[in-house]
């Protein structure tokens, strides 16, 4: 049995663990990202890198999955908007302080991976992961391989446009599908609600703080799980923009099926019924075609160092 | 060197060629679709195969590309609009008629497939291909290969939705992209000018019979050459969304190559300059990451036979 | 008893008659419009205020509604798109000719004020005319007065914007609200479904000449009494915009009633019953006031023609 | 000489005035409105009305200028929804407790009142009057007389509806014009920028409490005074909205001016010449007639004293 390390680096924190050929985690560490020096966000790697190779002598190779653009020989980070990174180095940074092989990925890429061969998407090979979570990450598995795209930047489901002229994005665009489909969404819906309505939002302002801005994510899954109208109605129109992206992108890619991970995947059935519901309304062909099958994730966090690692033992 | 002969199977003509190895058509042949019958359908192609077969011994395999869903296992038509197909099993019935191996590809697929190949994106490994004509077209190579999709019927850009309650599709949706972004939408955008504002589409009316509706598409070409406003503003309206719908699917599939072919793309510049300005002025993280290129088909209508063609000898 | 005569210019026909201080219309005539010549256009007003008046000596004033915008002073029409006529001095022109006194009205406002006065506005003080014919025509009652704006050009609802970036509309704007409320709407809907849904619009294809070109306002009249739910369904979808525009007037406007004209009214409650659900299901504090009253109009084409011989009677 | 007292209710405090026949106001009182009683709101402005009467024997009639619907008597308060008034019977009350005749108004038409006949808009006979704060509020001059439409509540522009389906509206409906065109509408669109490009909005961050929460109004205000382009960009956004509207108005009412007041009009020049810019290019007809002069309220807050004191003596 060969073992590998899989790292996730993030804006917050950088999670590692060592992982076996069956995609189980046997030892996990993480430390904070230090997140504005590229240059010391690579020593935090290198030093838990060390630390759990120095327990486990088999570790054969290194798999990053770092958020951002990285290039297509997965060496580079081109582009990291939470990371301060552009153009690093980072796996000949750190390959020559940890003496392994290293391979860098997308964070979005590797969560794909993790989920498609150890996770919920295990005997499928074509395979659309959306994690809807501050924004949207997307990976594809395409016949049984993960897509990468030309220069590495495939997948960028959350930033197609699915409203001309619509809301602001981080991007630079309007109306890009994350800004309708994502826990971001989600409370961005609920405290317009409550801002025009605070008489329909009273459970959600209660459960915050009593003002829109004190209204987060798990508010509006607790009131909605409790029956609250208002949250049961915020939760159908994110669905049904989560949903009609779903039916866009079997257009295009015609998936076997749909994985959905992400904070805003823990409300479950809320988020997935509406959305299957809205999927079906709106796929073209229906009537002519199978639906693609519609899943949770089942990872949770793990799945990008699972399948980081699992990327570096297929180098 | 081996042959194989590629049969475009449209809703008015079946086209066929015997193709070489290189991609060159050796002899071609066509004939009258007689697309009420499926029977007759299959009878026409089984008869055009036999007849290049019979000067051409070496012939070794058959591909045949149609219009419809095709089944992932390549035999089956499996919902063609246009040619009253359901769940035809039409490679069976063609390779006890004409003795060879057949296989069956989407007409969009096989067009891909030839250009890839042999034409506008030899030396590319990652091509959509999109074909502006009655409605769009589309097909799908990625890391050298012809992506298919799960069911067989990924690629079909035309209907992944561009504006939410926008214009009436015939897949039964509304606002899909090839509703704004296809050789029927500038006419239709010609016409609504001519209806509304006549004095305003004086030279496009000229052109056709005095009607909008006798305003086709080589009369708004031939009024845009001569750099008629009007119809230079219909080429425009039109491009900027072929333009946002290629910065969408770069979102997703990070191309290295746009192909654009079909009726529509016969403009050339008048199309293509306002389309490129509209994908570089709309693609998401544009300043961290390489434009993909937008390139004109070559093989005009041939492709659909040779990529059909050279799907059979890969068979 | 005194008695005026009212003409209504339009683009086809010039119709004049002579109406007693009921509303009673005691004869008619009827001329084409030699549309291309202002100057015979008048002429030909003048020939028919002269017939009608050489058989009622009684006549004492004549009053004109003409198809354009009309100055406050009455008299000229500064741009009428379908008569030729940019600035015409019309009072003065036709007064020369004919010897009595003239008003010049937009044609819109004479028959708001012939319906308001005699047909179904009675005993309302407060009314919102809205004619739906191959665009939209409008004419605003305000505490018992017509209204005509600063410039004398007020009431053109037709080009309140509905839709940003909607249909482009003849006067040069896109998404004007007579591009999804009027006639040609209706005809515009019908012909789109034929086109991508010849399926579902069988029967309308059968009533007209089997071209979606063929398909005109009769025909979905007669299909939809016949409960073809192809043409209910443009019904429909013309009618929530009718009723969602009679919302955006009456939060404006705050009408007793609305009064719907033109040949699209025809239909009866074909039109009338969705437009009033969607009229009473979009007014803005809805629950805490009235709803305006939705009527029919009564006096047909004849309310121009009695609505500017009354006012040519209270000049 | 006579003078009257005019009285401005809102939902956080009772102004009023002792205001002579040439508009100016004598004395000045003002108290905190207790909002959330009926009975002591009514109390509160008897007292007011009291103490100011009681130092000028000539007043001879109050005028209340209310922020709500008010019934076509100009008695009652209908509906006001941040005074908890339901058919409330104003006039009455006050009568009752002041010995002095009472009108009930609302309070942008009391405003709408004030600056026709003693501010912006002296001369003028047909005017729009825009309030742009919170929300929108509006009032009509028509003729030279205020308009109050047929049940008392004409003139709520706010609510006409510019996007299907657009931003939510504490009216209940959803695209309504104050969603997009008022002092709310700036904070939203500097927030939303902030939250999604925190970098390019770095001066109204730091102008703020640093979070996207604590920016308001003056912040977006003095940035933009200061040259910073994010400050402009979501100027010249509300703006374009406030331009569109504008001409939509026009293109119903036709009035001679528009007047605008209400917090965000402070910001003068900033906001006025984008959205004049946008109203002459949309204006329908642009080219055919004269453009309605666009102007800033001059009496300030103080509007809807002196036009409610107004409205008492014209009663």
């Amino acid at each position: 049995m060969t073992l590998t390390i899989g790292v996730d680096v993030g804006g917050t924190k950088v999670a590692a663990g060592v992982v076996d050929d069956h995609g189980r985690i046997i030892e996990k560490l993480r430390r904070p990202t230090p997140s504005t020096s590229p240059h010391e966000t690579a020593a935090v790697i290198a030093e838990v890198v060390d630390i759990l190779k120095g327990k486990f002598d088999e570790v054969e190779a290194v798999g990053l999955g770092a958020a951002g653009f990285v290039d297509e020989s997965r060496s580079m980070v081109l582009f990291a908007p939470n990371l301060a990174w552009r153009d690093e180095p980072l796996k000949k940074k750190v390959e020559s302080q940890v003496g392994l092989p290293v391979i860098v990925e997308n964070d979005a890429n590797a969560t794909a991976w993790g989920e498609a061969k150890f996770g919920a998407g295990r005997g499928e090979d074509h395979i659309v992961l959306i994690t809807l979570g501050t924004g949207i990450g997307g990976g594809l598995i395409m016949d049984g391989e993960l897509y990468r795209g030309r220069f590495g930047i495939g997948g960028e489901f959350g930033h197609f446009r699915v409203v001309p002229d619509g809301r602001r994005c981080g991007c630079g665009n309007r109306g890009c599908w994350e800004q309708y489909a994502s826990g971001n969404a989600l409370v961005a819906e609920a405290r317009e609600l409550a801002r025009v309505s605070p008489a329909l939002a009273g459970r959600l302002l209660e459960l915050g703080d009593g003002s829109p801005e004190g209204i987060s994510g798990p508010e509006i899954t607790e009131a909605a799980r409790g029956g609250d109208t208002a949250a049961l109605e915020c939760f159908r129109s994110v669905a049904v923009w989560v949903g009609q992206g779903m039916a866009d992108l079997a257009a295009i890619l015609d998936p076997g099926a749909f994985i959905i991970g992400g904070g805003l995947s823990e409300a479950g059935d809320l988020l997935l019924d509406p959305a299957r519901a809205a999927f079906e309304n709106a796929l073209t062909g229906r009537g002519h075609r199978v639906f693609a099958d519609i899943r949770m994730a089942e990872l949770g966090p793990d799945a990008g160092i699972v399948g980081a690692a699992d990327l570096a033992r297929l180098r």
